[in-house]
């Protein structure tokens, strides 16, 4: 490797130049100041539009060949179909037809159904994804199978990406459960339903062209219409754009660990010990089952005491759901629906309201509201004794998870990871993470099943929880006390020097770099 | 005057310079075609603003001394508080108690309340306004008070021009009737309910500075977000930011006038007659008396027939609302409600929904639905043998009224001015109108009381309506027995060959020049 690495403000190894673009190493977590514009897409005329609103092609490869597909494009994509998607194949295996090479595909996120792009990657279709890789994407590109590195972006961070000019989109692929002729889009309904069409909202603002892909068709105007169809250029409607039982899981499933029940309960605990949980707060907490756990357990403790919350940052859940037609909550501020429940409260409740990682996340607006939210409760797979934490490899190196909200999560005003302090005899809190995503400063407590962690930057917390009787410990005997159950701290994992991917902090530079394993 | 003068594709002389900006000639309905990107705002830091999202200032003068205010800027406003607007006359009087010299005032319109601001003219705070002028300032730009020419823009043309980067904000005054500390604002709720603020919305997605202005401060989030937080820079909260009373009417009236009850009448037979009133069909009509007589004739069509529509176009008034709330359409797509009914509707039904002039009206985005709307109607205040209309001067060629989303709706598949053949004894259709607002090939019908013309270029509506009893007769006849009965056409009107304002197209090229009238 020829490209020059330096270390940067969290003492990390960056590369300043990828795929050919220079880059600027992070500069501490509001140290970076942004300069310049955003990006300035072209002009139209509505003179250049059909005058009846009627975009509709008829097919997916004739509106690919209209939007002028060529060597070396950047096609972009949302991820709200999750691993139920069935228009990207579709588009890279039309692209082949068409003899097209060395795209960079841009989407929000890949899932394992998005396995073939691999194919097209070998081909030389597809230079590289850029964009979140679970699954088997990650994996290969960990093996530095792709001809250009992956970049990992937060939600917030690929919205930055993309307004400031970073990231040029050429043609944008936009699935909708919903749409008109004219190309106004809602993922609240149709056989597809997904919720919302937030994550895709960048690319239909700043795009050269839009495509909107559909497989329920209304007649103008679909409302809502979170995707405008001034903003769109063509419309192709499918038989089939995603796979719903793929899309969203019927119900969320709580988790039936007693460890993670504990943790979970624990961390509500912590909540109202720390005097967060008051009337009119804000809460935020994922799908997975502890945060369900969570989520069900501060539930009772707002029952208990009579508390209503002003607002709950989904990712929706019908726990989530329940509480806001129960009272419990004035409105979930939604980026994502993450089960039938939240599909139909999201159409059917005037209080869940979607929203898009520009409202919710974008570091480079005028503020967002994610710094606004009371308490937030997320995943990790490593955290550091100095509270740094990775969410996006394992500990073996491999990329398996994108970044989703997590980076932009972290401005919460008390960010808590609950996590178990091992996994497969693999201890989780470890001397160095092996990927650093998050900056330790930002992350305030650790909740494991031998003890709850509190940042020593928080005094605060320290000290509204002393009194409270919650097993509060410092990280380090929690550490030490998992290493000596284990036998000692885990091996390092077995990785080159070659870098195949970066992790972008939230404002656009980079805070670290991801090697290639040795297999 | 050394500005050079040019005759444009409609006939008109025109500036090829105004205030100091080169302009381009209209070049006919859809024959110029825009070059360039969009103007591209800052990018700016969170790093930059409030974690906790509190952005409230003291004072409306703090918040223009913390937003740069300095000589020779361009300050914004949108109008949906109409003649009931408290807010900008303050922010004028700051300025002056600053010593603050040179403005221009860009206001989406501006109405008889805000005469004040003609003292502001005299006295050097602020050189000319650049909207809408109705009444005292239209009456004074007609004089040549200004010291920059008056630039008529449509609501559509508005947005052009700031997406162009043609206007460039400096500070944005966004008065709201709700708001939350962080920015977000709604206009369907609180003491000054106007409906929405989509007039304000271009605004704050390009100028420098937001400022939002309330007396109804509610904690985040304030649902609905038509002005989101994360383009507001700051929130000031004052006791009363509009009159209510002059907001919006408590009830919207209908004529009285028996001519123009049959003038409404003959309109909503010849919609029925014209085939054009059928299922799933769309219209617009204003919230003028004869406007109204129109839809309330229309409805009981549709009524009679078991028509309904999929969407009305408005301004809303009580009259579209209970056509809504009787099944008889899907949808209110609304720009501005001209009643509290409509805000009532707008707060209460999920088939109201707010929109902007970008997804009505823009001409320079991927369309706008204004050329999908089946049929509109409208008013004039001239209208030549060509079917060429004028709605922004008097035929005294006083500028007296903006143009509003009039020019926009020009593209409706049918367009129709119901209008009467005389007012003050003087005769509506002339020889040349003192002002050219539509190029007469986008006018289709005009109903007087002493029959309808169709325009020669719409053979399709000949010979739709041809057998149907209606009183259609050529437009010169009816011109012709007119200025009979008056006793020969009017008088041209004493203007100077003094151009004091311009009249633009909706693709921001000059469609006509305003003189200075000869007191």
């Amino acid at each position: 490797m020829s490209v020059k690495m330096v270390t940067n403000a969290a003492g990390r190894t960056v590369p300043t130049e990828v795929n050919g673009v220079l880059q600027t190493p992070y500069q501490g977590v509001d140290g970076y100041r942004p300069q310049g514009n955003k990006a300035a897409p072209p002009i139209r005329s509505a003179a250049d539009y059909p005058r009846d609103g009627n975009k509709i092609l008829p097919s997916l490869k004739e509106a690919l060949i209209r939007a002028g597909l060529r060597d070396g494009m950047t096609i972009s994509s949302h991820h709200h179909f999750r691993n139920g998607d069935l228009v990207m194949n579709q588009v890279f295996d039309i692209a082949a037809e068409l003899g097209i090479k060395g795209l960079r595909w841009f989407p929000s996120a890949a899932f394992p159904c998005h396995a073939p792009v691999i194919d097209h990657i070998r081909s030389g279709v597809v230079d590289w994804v850029e964009g979140s890789l679970n699954g088997p994407l990650g994996n290969f590109a960990s093996q530095g199978g792709m001809r250009g590195k992956a970049i990992l972006r937060s939600h917030g961070g690929r919205w930055q990406a993309v307004q400031d000019g970073e990231v040029h989109i050429d043609i944008a692929i936009l699935a909708a459960p919903t749409a008109d002729p004219f190309g106004n889009a809602t993922g609240d309904r149709g056989p597809s339903a997904c919720g919302l069409l937030g994550f895709g909202l960048v690319d239909s603002l700043y795009a050269d062209q839009v495509i909107v892909v559909t497989d329920n068709l209304v007649p103008f105007p679909c409302i809502p219409w979170q995707i405008q169809g001034q903003n769109v250029d063509s419309v192709v409607v499918l038989d089939r754009v995603g796979d719903p039982e793929k899309i969203v899981s019927g119900t969320t499933r709580l988790t039936r660990s007693p460890d993670r029940l504990y943790i979970a309960e624990l961390t509500a605990k912590f909540v109202r010990a720390a005097g967060i949980m008051r009337e009119g707060f804000s809460f935020q907490a994922g799908a997975g089952g502890t945060a369900l756990g969570f989520a069900i357990f501060l539930r009772k403790m707002m029952e208990a005491e009579g508390i209503k919350a002003r607002f709950i940052r989904g990712g929706s859940t019908k726990y989530l759901v329940e509480m806001l037609e129960a009272g419990l909550t004035d409105y979930i501020l939604d980026g994502q629906t993450f089960d039938l429940d939240g599909v139909r409260s999201m159409r059917e409740n005037a209080g869940h309201v979607n929203t898009s990682p520009f409202t919710s996340y974008n570091w480079h607006g005028k503020g967002n509201f994610a710094s606004m939210v009371d308490v937030v409760v997320l995943g990790a797979t490593e955290v550091d004794l100095n509270f740094n934490a990775n969410v996006v490899t394992h500990s073996d190196g491999r990329m398996l998870h994108g970044i989703g909200g997590w980076q932009n999560c972290l401005f919460s005003k008390c960010t808590i990871l609950p996590i178990p302090s091992f996994r497969d005899r693999i201890p989780v809190i470890v001397d160095q993470v092996t990927t650093l995503t998050g900056p330790g400063e930002l992350i305030d407590v650790i909740v494991t099943e031998r003890g709850i962690a509190i940042n020593p930057l928080r005094q605060d917390l320290i000290d509204a929880t002393h009194n409270s009787g919650l097993p509060i410990r410092p990280i380090e005997d929690i550490k030490a006390e998992v290493d000596r159950l284990i036998g000692g701290p885990p091996a390092k994992p077995q990785l080159s020097d070659e870098v195949v991917g970066i992790v972008k902090w939230v404002d656009g530079t980079v805070l670290d770099s991801i090697y290639r394993i040795e297999n």
